[in-house]
């Protein structure tokens, strides 16, 4: 329930309060070169920067514990840890019978009978630091096979970017992670907007994987798109995922929206996102994915206690305005999971 | 790759056009009792129906191996078959070399280097008839549970239902599965329309899950939002899932998709769908699938050989105008068979 | 839990007297050559022959639904089904009640609540022939690939081959499947015996599979004697395994099983049964089974029912005196199953 | 591939002379009272003792990152470490081209192109520390349900307890295992003897289970000896594996191994090693490892590099004389992570 991949394969562990954050990439082929360094900066993507962004600050060091050797992956496990640094002993008390509307301190609760109140536990976004440890040595390899997986904000509110917009250049620099300055000033301003009232604000985030060569992916159940659906899916607060022209595709014709062949079988557009049946065709993969604004409002709330009294909890310290920033490098990592999963399982595929 | 599930698994097989479909549901609990005429009734929702539909009539008559005695299930695997009787031995000579533009012909040959040229294969639609199968069985033990999974048709083209639309009823007896008459007559009128220039139509399907206690779905990788949609978007033509608010959700503020809890741990709205942190809430579960026109189209295509020679090719016989109608009942048999499958995991999750 | 394998995944279903076994074998690479009427002769060394034999005399015809095209394999799941014939409606109701001493009728009852008395149901012998069916497939396989695999009985009662015999050829001629015929004759004479007096026999099996390269198999979990171990005990009757020189080995001294290296990384001698680390180093693998005898003897046999009171059973029709025969090329099948998953599984091992 | 178990399961990492061993449990249920000391003291059984032990001594400190709150378990993965102290930064080097015969060094570089070449990396006995950290915790939670799962040396060279040898209590305090302080003495002579000669030696481990219901296992591929085979096979140095009367079966008269049933369904005798069809009956669960000596004599070996070329290598620091008195609560380890998931798994069975 904690793993995913086929081959290769992530399992990942930590309450958000708890002593680290951790995993267990396994499947990894050897021989690979992993860059620590670039490894420490991708991890550090994740990290919050900029004003719309909490205040909790974890250094994110990366302490691999196995596979590696000499700079090279064994072909064994890569086990690794995160530890936590700000998980200060704070007084929690308050929390510990309270359940906060739209978080999962309820379910949690009625599926195991007990939860870890201080911060979320499993549930927090926390848990996302591992993914991207073990995505990042995904994308590595990835590249070191001539495939790009990047992704950026393409919505932030009511500001978005045309469904087909495909950025020049990808500024990693930027605190909001959207390639398009007119978009991200409408987009602080929005933000703005809503911390001055002790809102929060969702968006969606775009990702597009290139270099890819045509015949990743599995028929029926190990399609493509199911597998980077249940991967997007699974990261905290993701409400929505579609490929290719999407939701958009439900209300078109079969003549629209039809990628005719080239004669060397590239497609003359590309409304499947780079996937037929299951499988990839060599066109870029593009994908969307939607997220919720953020549970906890800089507000007062009005919620239920464990034995349904009703109690009103006030937000502890400063949060984020929005998850979606932040999120850009969880979509990345998980992709770069699943396509380099799809990349090593291929190699089944004929005598 | 071409099996899904933790506990209850389903293993499917079977290309279009060859002697069978089948599959293997094996993880059923022991002592269910299994209505055989009300499980050919529920396979039979998936014929085509009515005037946008294919004349390809099979009669997908279920023939049951194993798993069953005294139509009670065994807790051993349920093995059945699918006889396909509509295969005549056509001349698909033309097609052998062809790739049909938006099919998975080429993908399938990049990936395996053969394929099955007669209608599709594996990649045809006629492989969801192993699905209805076995979640017609996954429904009835819902069923007995207590627990109803319902689908219908939400949007065909342009014409869609309000977001938040809840059926009093669902007519079974609808050809397009759509419970709103009003909706129905203009998604006839766009597909008339379609159908009268040689097109195709999309659409969207909406589920609805309802008597589901709280505490089913896991976290991390394992939320239930994250094995619908892997469940969905191995549907063919689905591209794209969400779930409560889903898409809508991006753009709206934190404080208007809060859903406040009642005393009781009920809550007020349900913008969440019936899920928080991956785990159901115990309020109905609420998701959508979209699914693109179908990519046949009643017109000549232009596309190309595996030599990449330029070609055109006919469409044979007739086709569906929209698949979405027959996807109804395929969708609620994914989502029986998940649900079904976390109920049994969810056994497992305290001492 | 009716799945075995990780690539090359093999489902089985079916009661011994249901209308079919069958599976699905999943997984098998693409353009790989099948030869039926190879595969129904495979399939054929598993029915019983000689006089020591039963006489439920099944067809056996193989039936493939699925994954074949024009003789080649198409990467797709090989559904297939071997219908029961000879499962007369013979009157069960004296079974329907009793528990037979070392027969799984207590504890699928005590696991199930609900068990198919008619022979057994899914512990009967007959699942085998699944198995069979898809280790035949496997088998073509790997010998397009210079790899090997051949079983012979070793022991029969007290009559056993030397521990390090190796056969010349494989008569798959003789009744027994022992290619020795001095030891063959005193099996004969040991199984009159044990017949005259209405008792049966167990014996062992050993294998070999030759062509193997270096490097097949994993570390820790998933070393390939480990592997080879389940899916040997999991066939019925088996009691016990080992491979190299195995229980023999626990009391020697480590000088006298050393393998010393020859200059091509050969080894002079092989006690490792060609296994090290979990990982084939090109020597021959070799294993062996211990099989108990057949539990249903052929004598009134005193038990219990299901009510706990005492009863006596008379045995049914003919049975098997020895099963050892028949479970020759079942151990062939699954340890071709596992190994062809080894090979492919090997492929993504490095970069 | 580092991954065992179905709904509990073990993930494992770490080379024998990296920063640390560890592993992830998930799956295991919420609500678990776990005792801390009481696990360290289950990981301490591990260590060497005694005079005929290697001299490594690792303090083997439990370190425990998730999972775990107030002393309960949460239901979430427990991810654990085991730092690794005495990983001096010796002199490899001369290791660094040699394969010694018997160990995995050859076989890893086969397969991967590149290995871990100080003491062993993950083929080192050193990984079944994470393995006993897992069982500890899976021990104390069978201890909750009435289930012991308890393991002793019943040979050693060829000194050996008689089969059916059931000790009246497991003296811990044994440096050898051994219950029986007779065999104890012969052993330590033996003992002795090899490593006056610089040899070694092998022997087996018996494991009882007591206290286990009827119905756990389960039928085909999963049955609970399959399972427990590929749990034992996978230890390192295991050679075979039997359960009930095992190999000595195969040499039996069918009615010399009839477990006749008493009236309250137990069992007058058990042949069957507590297993019927897969499925436990109620019985004691008994079964049988066989370990080989180990690899490293206390003697120059002659064997070759990765060149071809012949080389001396001489031992490295002392050794354990055998590795069976280590082996014990590895076994145990691995019984009682079988045993805990097959629990879990039984609670799917029934409607």
């Amino acid at each position: 329930m904690n793993s995913i991949g086929k081959i290769l394969t992530l399992t990942t562990f930590g309450e958000s309060h708890g002593p680290a954050a951790g995993g267990v990439l396994d499947g990894v082929p050897a021989g690979a070169v992993i860059d620590m360094a670039r490894l420490q900066e991708f991890v550090d993507r994740r990290r919050p920067a900029g004003q719309f962004a909490t205040s909790r600050r974890e250094s994110d060091t990366v302490e691999i514990l196995s596979g590696l050797f000499g700079g090279k992956t064994l072909g064994t496990p890569i086990g690794f840890i995160i530890r936590n640094n700000d998980t200060r002993a704070a007084d929690y008390s308050a929390w510990a019978d309270a359940y906060r509307p739209c978080h999962a301190d309820y379910t949690y609760e009625a599926k195991y009978g007990i939860r870890d109140y201080r911060g979320g536990g499993r549930a927090s976004a926390r848990e996302t630091v591992a993914r991207v440890v073990a995505g990042g040595i995904a994308s590595q390899i990835l590249a070191s096979q001539g495939i790009t997986v990047r992704a950026f904000t393409s919505a932030i509110g009511t500001v978005s970017l045309p469904a087909d917009y495909v950025p020049e250049t990808l500024a990693a620099g930027n605190h909001l992670g959207c390639p398009d300055p007119v978009a991200t000033a409408e987009m602080e301003e929005e933000l703005a907007r809503a911390r001055a009232e002790g809102d929060t604000l969702g968006g969606t985030v775009t990702c597009l994987a290139t270099g890819v060569l045509a015949g990743l992916g599995d028929p029926v159940f190990g399609k493509l798109q199911a597998r980077l659906a249940a991967a997007m899916m699974s990261i905290p607060a993701a409400k929505g995922f579609d490929y290719g022209d999407g939701f958009a595709a439900a209300a078109a014709r079969g003549s629209e929206i039809m990628d005719s062949f080239n004669p060397d079988f590239s497609t003359v557009t590309n409304h499947s996102g780079g996937i037929q049946g299951g499988i990839t065709n060599g066109a870029d993969i593009r994908f969307r994915v939607a997220f919720k604004p953020i549970a906890t409002l800089m507000r007062d709330i009005d919620t239920v206690d464990r034995h349904g009294n009703r109690v009103t909890i006030q937000p502890r310290g400063r949060h984020d305005v929005t998850a979606v920033p932040r999120a850009v490098v969880v979509v990345e990592a998980m992709a770069a999971l699943t396509i380099l999963d799809s990349l090593l399982l291929d190699r089944c595929s004929r005598l």
